[in-house]
């Protein structure tokens, strides 16, 4: 598949983060930054901004917050064309600051939110908009939202200046099809803006879904290296770039920075196809009772998982 | 998804014999069979027929010849519904003897072939056919096939009394727009037959592309616990499962057997998603370079792997 207008977008740090509470090495966070610029991706996310006083710096590492001086001694001093992004949870949003993006690092901001907080997430993107950067709104948890809220959500959306708009596969829930519905519900209601996806690994589908996206019109498209996120992952990266045949992209720095990075993470760190999250995944919620089962003795008890998903469900 | 005509197939042990020369225990073999036969899966396949003299019985265990014997023996007492394949590579038909179906516990023989050898598939299934056994013909590496040579090869088992014919994707090369044209292709040129779907997981699509082929009318679809096969493997059986809506199957059965065995068997056998699979997956080449380097010190040296994977090819 080559089209001109997609864009590669990792979310490594970003993503992985939410692991391993955002304690990343700079030497890491660097290794990252320049094999994704030596492989042509279009943007890598660096992680939140979020609220010192929501999110207490004991508990978290610098990739909770994102300081602008924070992103500059990374990518200080290597040759990259690749944009920066960070996300805010725009229902979160409290003393954070940002300057205009033309004192910063950072060229994009995705404001994440639920249909239900899409206020919040249009006074984000305008305020942000207004300061220079590239904005999206990445809409979470979109499988378990009513098509009428959907709309109302995205002709508002539609009004702002928002460059982008995600469909957000948080659950790992979505079978193709409605991927494809939810590419052409976006599309109708959101005329001139560009369409976004990033989908969860809980079915082994976020590539597959991914993929359809792109089909249907989708331009944004995340991935991150190994597929690390939380619980399954996202998309991996290194199949994304393999489906690609767009000739700035290199797949070589991608595999040598998992080669030497995220194998011996993955040693620490658990993410990937696990069955607890598939079982969350074709129920259709919200990943946490599988987080919590993995940290039990019980976390291998699949069986009775499901029973007691199913049983609370009734 | 709910079809009647879906029929679930599970290769668990068959092609999870690929990766330790078919030595199961009979224990394990029984479990299988126990925990689909409740979970309500239509067909287990137990191995392959092979031909003694070709594969010497001192280098390769039970599963890889499938007597009547030893599967009766497995499944005695147990009470299921299942019907029980075996498969035979068509083209390494040497004294293998096949008993008329109705003195045998096997159902089904699913003929194996390349396009090159479709005359050998076409022999045995006919004299199977005449023995009372349902048959099918799995094309391999059809990901490497001319559409000419692809429809001489379906013409021909169009006249034959074949029930099933498989597009196998081998490689696991394929996206799903492929997937549609080949299902599409079969379907022209095999009026009346029924569409059989098997693919593996280098690119993690397997789960994706089988939905995609039971969207295009798909109606046998093959998977395996876990996941389990050579190199990635296969569909995950308890992913297919998850999707097909038909009441008469239940997860649970499945979900257990791989918490009691699968998981402690994937500590001491490689299968998954694995770069340097992803990479022949990829490149659409046969897994054999990629299986050569997991047996060196250089197991995981991707970035050297696919570079001299790509040099091998220009």
């Amino acid at each position: 598949m080559y089209r001109e207008q997609i864009k590669v977008f990792d979310c490594t740090v970003r993503d992985g983060g939410l692991i391993n509470n955002h304690y990343f090495t700079d030497e890491f966070v660097r290794a990252v930054y320049q094999a994704l610029s030596k492989a042509g991706i279009d943007y890598m996310e660096m992680g939140y901004r979020s609220s010192r006083e929501l999110f207490p710096p004991a508990e978290y590492g610098d990739w909770k917050y994102c300081d602008d001086e924070k992103i500059s001694r990374i990518t200080e001093g290597i040759e990259s064309n690749i944009k920066i992004s960070i996300m805010v949870d725009t229902y979160r949003v409290k003393e954070q600051q940002f300057k205009p993006a033309d004192e910063s690092p950072i060229d994009m901001i995705r404001g994440a939110t639920y249909v239900k907080y899409i206020d919040s997430a249009i006074e984000l993107i305008r305020k942000c908009h207004d300061l220079g950067y590239e904005t999206t709104c990445n809409i979470m948890a979109i499988s378990r939202e009513i098509e009428p809220d959907i709309i109302e959500a995205l002709e508002q959306l539609a009004k702002t200046p928002v460059d982008v708009v995600y469909v957000v596969d948080s659950f790992g829930a979505l079978y193709c099809e409605q991927i494809e519905y939810l590419i052409k519900l976006y599309q109708q209601h959101l005329p001139g803006k560009t369409i976004g996806i990033h989908c969860h690994n809980n079915q082994q589908l976020a590539y597959g879904n991914t993929i359809e996206g792109i089909i249907h019109g989708a331009n944004y498209v995340d991935g991150s290296l190994y597929g690390i996120g939380r619980g399954p992952g996202n998309c991996c990266l290194e199949l994304l770039v393999g489906f690609l045949k767009n000739p700035k992209f290199d797949i070589r720095p991608i595999l040598k920075v998992i080669q030497d990075y995220m194998i011996p993470m993955r040693d620490q760190l658990e993410w990937g196809y696990i069955i607890p999250y598939m079982v969350t995944g074709i129920l259709n919620e919200h990943p946490r009772s599988a987080i919590a089962l993995r940290k039990t003795s019980q976390k291998d008890k699949y069986a009775e998982f499901y029973e007691q998903m199913r049983d609370s469900l009734d």
